[in-house]
């Protein structure tokens, strides 16, 4: 089980200097969409050179010109990339094969995404390596949960490993720990805590302790 | 009705040359999803800034964060930013927010949406400028084409203006004129020819007469 820290809101230098203070207490480094707004893929390439031992998620949000955009990133040094699932399959399939040819991975984002069920097999179908399960930014305190979703996915998947991001952090990690999602995404719960290390740290420790036991 | 060039794969250079060879042929520069992950929001800053005259679209496909994404390009300088259709309600609620505080345009890009009979009639309630219909690049030459969606979509909507995308060109506009859409917009049909600027010319021409007749 891997922890995923999104990098959202940040500069460079906070980024860096972040990722420094957490050293292996997260095992992906996500440069997330607003990041590489601001930034362009030099964020990626930056990160990944600074870090080379860290896995550098690059979160493009892929929804079409899948075979450029992905190619994009493997070659900034990314070494997951992310499509959405509300993409048509041609551009998820079309990301999967730069994928293949680069030796990477690829996440499909399932936000926004309707009919989670049907769509979750159909990707399921298409060589992806993550699913992830995602309520928007925007929405949560709405209700909608990832966790429900996660449920949902563990149960419908037989090929890809499944991620889930939004909201979480040290007051509901456990719950979701215990559906064994491989890949656990974290922005806030690490990066607007008062002691991000301990926070990362802790996060962590929950995470394996439910793996060991 | 305005032309508006997607600007996609092209270095920052080589957009400025070809907006200074296209001079007024066009009406809105596009900054396109590709070229913003490639130079990050600076794009639309110094295009907007060599060329005040000109409106820019900054092509960010927000998904989620929609106060924050749409923030940034407006005070990178945008006039038009797009939202994705298939984001969550809120998300384009809290981008129409920021376009009225900043009395700028939001544009939605229906590329992706399954059932683009409801979506266009919910989101064209929500306070929207421009609803555009998109065939992405990855299906163009399925027999899938924007010019049946925008149909569809002028038939609906009564407060946004339409706008459509994908695969258009001096062969195809005709026809897409004839729907009378308030922006058209093109990106190898322009930048793939051997004579850009007569190409925009051609195209514009075309859009001027039929408005005409």
């Amino acid at each position: 089980m891997k922890l995923q820290l999104a990098l959202d809101i940040i500069t460079m230098q906070e980024a860096i200097d972040l990722l420094k203070v957490l050293g292996n207490s997260i095992d992906i480094a996500e440069i997330g969409t607003p990041f590489v707004i601001q930034e362009g893929i030099k964020a990626v390439r930056e990160i990944k050179s600074e870090f080379p031992s860290l896995i550098v998620l690059a979160d493009l949000k892929i929804m079409d010109a899948g075979e450029h955009v992905s190619r994009m990133a493997f070659e900034a040094g990314a070494d997951i990339v992310t499509v959405l699932g509300a993409a048509d399959d041609a551009t998820i399939r079309a990301s999967v094969e730069q994928v293949k040819k680069y030796n990477k991975s690829i996440m499909v984002d399932m936000i926004g995404v309707k009919d989670i069920y049907i769509r979750a097999i159909e990707i399921d179908g298409m060589g992806v390596d993550y699913i992830c399960v995602h309520t928007a930014s925007d929405i949560q305190g709405t209700g909608k949960n990832s966790l429900d979703e996660l449920k949902i996915v563990k149960n419908l998947v037989k090929n890809a490993e499944t991620a889930v991001a939004g909201g979480i952090k040290l007051e509901n990690i456990c719950e979701i720990v215990k559906e064994r999602p491989e890949i656990i995404i974290v922005g806030g719960g690490i990066t607007s805590q008062p002691n991000k290390k301990q926070a990362a740290f802790e996060l962590k420790k929950i995470m394996n302790q439910e793996v060991l036991y």
